[in-house]
């Protein structure tokens, strides 16, 4: 079985940890553990009656939900078939450009949607450790007419957990031609803490900021996301795309997800000790450094090669993390776990401490 | 609101209609009225307990279900986000080719996914009323290298019903660099009597065959496709597509549905006694010249513009008809019925004997 490239593929997990992939605890996969919410559930059993008609195209009453999650009307929103699906689109609107710079490490993904349309791509790499974006990217596309640049942000990033401020990328926003934003992590920001430049998007026509409900609403089986960009954008988007790429089932527990604010509420209060607690126990064993991220995952350094102690916490423990070599500035020394309840964490934490991840 | 350019669009027709959606007899989206099989919808329930997983991302479990039924290896497989996604994929692979002949009337979808890619497109229009394919098209392709032409063709053909045969697409096959047919509608032909062009595709490196498990399994809520063709091709769509188009509910029905083998005997048992009566019913209304066809649905020639017969018969029966204005080449004069229970095609057969088509 092929190596995957992309976390929570369990078939392969559990190949190696010789067990069903129901057994395996997967940390790899950076999902709300609370999730998926009773009411989205019961959302997709009411509508399997409805499967013998079309999805309505307009998506009508799902941009009326997410719109009134974001104070914007409707057109301002664009469902898809998962944040992946319009992240094809945005990586055609990036391609049409001179040259694009992605932030790295970034996630696979991005790469297809720029390759795809044979995007120019410049590598705007993070300071390791810091994870800061340094200056000498404009720098290097002052040989670019800056018009004709885009750039590709994940915010908060992934795998290293930082989060930029409004106030950081808002100079891009006047600098470059296209600004996508993905912002998968970001609802698990409480309302005081996020900084989502969803309220900016009126303002900038070269902001496209995409969501998903994936992470927060525990929904990976489900493929639902939206972008966020001005109506004339996801009209040209429309145009392009299939006439139904959410299905009936997904566009049904969107609308009862967004709406439900007591499961909304549940996950801040549950995330912010239990990564405390994660983090310190991370901290606490030798060989590995944890770093504090503003998302549901941490980033660790580790002292051994992170492929082998993947594969020894499989076998010793049936535990799933990411390791990151499919982020190749980060090279074979960092792995990614996701949180999860206090008792899973203390399981993962076990785990690596038994199998001694130390070189000494 | 707007007119709907698709087939099935009940939450219009229901405003028009003055009733709610669930009130309108549908005749305009050719969908199978026995189903969905009860065995897909188990399979949906079943399955809700997995969304919290991503789907496999290579579908091995649906490619292998697919592969069985027409005895091909999973790899010549690839499965969609409705057959509409796919169709987005092989308009690329046509537009990269000089020209693209396209047999005309067609699905405006086929439009779209030409049209985003910037093919050069030709019309091969079928003779009105014969429905055949004249051969002035070979002679106006002279004038290109014909080893860089491509041909999108449907078939059976929506709306005309008509069905070609291998060997008459053989040649084609032959000549085109790329072939893609659609063969969305192909099941309901019995297996003694269906011309899927899906026995040849591992010797001809050109040629694309989309299936769908829309109109068959009565499965348009759930978007699942897929396409036929060599496995290099599929795996080059595969790295330009977002990893996961088909969720995991739709994975697990389709698995359900194509082995569903008594379903499928009953659905070509109802079929053409049905059409049959469908048929003869539309032939006794003065105005009307019903075609017969090969597929779960009839094209009718009326003396009276389709989009009025449209509207009475919705205001007066709150049943829905597919008026064929978007196929330009059709006229106002064409309507396109599905093929339903013998009682509800007696009811449109009385709905439209009630308003009166002619024009005497």
């Amino acid at each position: 079985m092929r190596r995957p490239v992309h976390g929570g593929n369990l078939a392969w997990a559990a190949s190696l940890a010789g067990c069903s992939p129901d057994l395996i605890l997967d940390f790899s996969a950076s999902i709300n553990p609370l999730g998926p919410p009773p009411a989205a559930l019961a959302a997709i059993e009411a509508h399997i009656q409805y499967l013998g008609a079309y999805p309505d195209p307009e998506y009508h009453d799902l941009r009326l939900s997410l719109g009134q999650l974001h104070q914007l009307a409707p057109d301002w929103i664009l469902p898809g078939n998962g944040s992946a699906e319009l992240l094809t689109w945005a990586g055609w609107d990036l391609s049409s450009l001179a040259v694009t710079c992605l932030v790295t490490p970034a996630f696979g993904d991005y790469w297809r949607s720029l390759l795809a349309f044979k995007a120019v791509v410049l590598n705007w790499e993070l300071g390791i450790g810091n994870w800061e974006l340094g200056q000498e990217m404009l720098l290097r596309l002052a040989s670019f007419n800056p018009a004709s640049a885009g750039l590709l942000i994940n915010n908060p990033h992934n795998p290293t957990g930082r989060m930029f401020s409004r106030d950081e990328i808002l100079p891009y926003l006047e600098q470059f031609a296209l600004v996508v934003v993905d912002e998968a992590f970001m609802d698990f920001l409480p309302p005081d803490r996020e900084q989502s430049l969803i309220s900016m998007v009126q303002d900038y026509p070269n902001l496209v900021i995409l969501r998903s409900l994936t992470k927060f609403y525990s929904l990976p089986g489900l493929r639902l996301g939206y972008a966020i960009a001005h109506p004339d954008r996801l009209r040209s988007w429309q145009t392009r795309r299939d006439p139904w790429p959410v299905n009936t089932l997904a566009a049904a527990a969107g609308i009862a997800a967004v709406q439900d604010t007591e499961f909304q509420q549940q996950t801040w209060n549950w995330l912010e000790p239990a990564k405390l607690q994660l983090f310190q126990g991370l901290a606490q064993i030798p060989g590995l450094h944890p770093y504090m991220g503003a998302a549901n995952f941490l980033l660790v350094e580790s002292e051994q090669p992170s492929p082998q102690v993947q594969s020894k916490l499989l076998q010793q423990s049936k535990i799933l993390i990411r390791d990151c070599v499919s982020f190749p500035e980060l090279g074979d020394r960092y792995f990614r776990v996701a949180v999860r309840s206090e008792a899973e964490n203390q399981r993962l934490i076990a785990g690596l401490a038994a199998i001694g991840v130390n070189n000494h």
